[in-house]
């Protein structure tokens, strides 16, 4: 490894949505702060060590999968048929290398998964029962159903079981939400972004969103910066919407707080894009906005840490 | 319907890569050209009746997916497992709405399926046994593997079967291979882009390629163009391909022809992306371009119908 020369930041996000101000207690909001500070921690950790931008998201984003307080990895929310489909993706900037699982069960961390498919295979993206057949043989830890089952996110799963409503995991106000993510910059100037999600409520059909699709929910390109998004990921796959933060630096020579606020404020509204995305550029410079309520996030730069959920 | 205005034109793809000239007989160039004539006629006849893209789209490449002789709908290519597990994408680019199915079994038209997700559902990618389930749901047509059946198809999956050696369509000369696609502009100003693929020969863990991937394997939007790809998934994925182009045209101003250029020629290429595309613009303007060999292809514009497979 060579010697640390530049600056270090990350970001994370545990999703974005409509949240109620009022139905976040002290205490949870104070878990929630406390496991975003955590992550973030974690993965500044390793840059701070001269470690990779990748291995800083892979870190960030575990932590967030391995809590029930947010719709990824262990949190995640039940489809239709009762059971918990994970989509996942992680992309490093330096060689536009990427991997990401769509609709696979029982594996307990997705986006390391989603590193195994970068690394081990010649493919991007690997779907249902063959992504948990590539699980298997690459031995990750695999959980039972029971490590999955959380009582609130089986309440919300109640509440539009049997009917053909999907509800997105961040609409409804006192409940838990997230798709997780996260961004980072090493000192080697490399950039890496990783996304995970459980999807939406009652999903079915094996819907695939934005998330594990590199350039809509995961992008990274040292050329300009790294994305992580969370919304309505239907609305993310139509705009494209991390690569075309990235085409609008590099092809317009916009800033990344230009371009981020062109496609969170613009460009996904007209789509019902509601969400919200977390990236830093080249320089270190993080932006982190949404065009709802709020949305839980962290980051370490320049200026220290620094934990928000609303505005 | 208004008025049919402005100028149509069309075009079709059926897959490249590095085809040996002297391996195509006479009698299959014939049989090659034919198809492809047909398909890009009756894409034009929709067209020409002042139709829509979109239906002009799906139309050119229901054709050729139901002709053995590419890697898609009948003619898809066999699994490890000895299935045929096809992709398919399409998108309108009025309203940048879009519909994929990923990894689907026994559907007759890929394209058509993909063409229900946009105008019945609120997603834009089913994938697995949820798209199939979703076929049922629509009545689409469905048939057995026998429909599917095709000897040369068989004996390529012969010869790697029971390894892990996966094989992309069109990486031995003398045989069939071939994703298909087709884009187009309707005299009312309106882009729209399809994409069906069988993916690659003895592919395992329901790998998804850029075929049904909007931005990487297929995009349209009225603002600059429509695109469908061809070639080695994983590099059109990581490159976030069609959009790029998009991106080159709404961003920098370029031309079509400029934008293709760029992406086909100095962007895949570092990503062994060998491969090409067909794009039209919103005026009518077509561009067929690749960096690999040959490329089946066909157009009908302002200058007539041409039909290409080499230089």
């Amino acid at each position: 490894m060579t010697a640390a020369q530049g600056p270090v930041a990350i970001a994370v996000h545990g999703g974005a949505g409509t949240l109620d101000p009022s139905a976040l207690t002290p205490e949870k909001e104070a878990a929630y702060r406390s496991v975003l500070s955590t992550a973030v921690r974690r993965g500044h950790a390793v840059l701070a060590a001269g470690g990779s931008a990748i291995d800083a998201v892979e870190t960030a984003v575990r932590v967030l999968e391995d809590t029930p307080l947010f719709n990824a990895g262990r949190g995640s929310v039940f489809t239709a048929e009762g059971t918990h489909e994970m989509d996942a993706a992680i992309m490093q900037g330096n060689d536009l290398r990427a991997g990401a699982v769509a609709s696979v069960q029982n594996v307990k961390n997705p986006v390391g998964l989603a590193r195994l498919v970068m690394e081990k295979t010649d493919h991007v993206i690997l779907s249902g029962w063959g992504a948990f057949e590539f699980a298997h043989q690459q031995k990750v830890a695999l959980e039972d159903d029971e490590y999955f089952f959380d009582q609130l996110r089986h309440d919300q799963w109640q509440e539009v079981r049997g009917s053909t409503e999907v509800r997105l995991d961040h609409s409804t106000g006192e409940k838990k939400f997230g798709t997780v993510g996260a961004v980072a910059l090493d000192a080697h100037g490399h950039l890496a972004a990783a996304t995970s999600t459980g999807g939406m409520t009652n999903k079915r059909f094996q819907r695939i969103g934005d998330s594990p699709v590199i350039g809509a929910g995961t992008y990274a390109n040292d050329a300009t910066c790294a994305i992580s998004c969370t919304g309505n990921g239907e609305a993310f796959l139509r705009a494209v919407a991390a690569h075309d933060v990235h085409a609008l630096m590099l092809y317009k020579g916009l800033s990344l707080e230009e371009a981020v606020h062109i496609v969170v404020h613009e460009k996904l509204p007209p789509l019902d894009g509601e969400g919200g995305l977390i990236a830093v550029d080249k320089n270190g410079r993080i932006v982190l906005d949404f065009n709802c309520i709020g949305m839980y996030r962290a980051r370490i730069d320049a200026e220290g840490e620094w934990v928000g959920i609303f505005r």
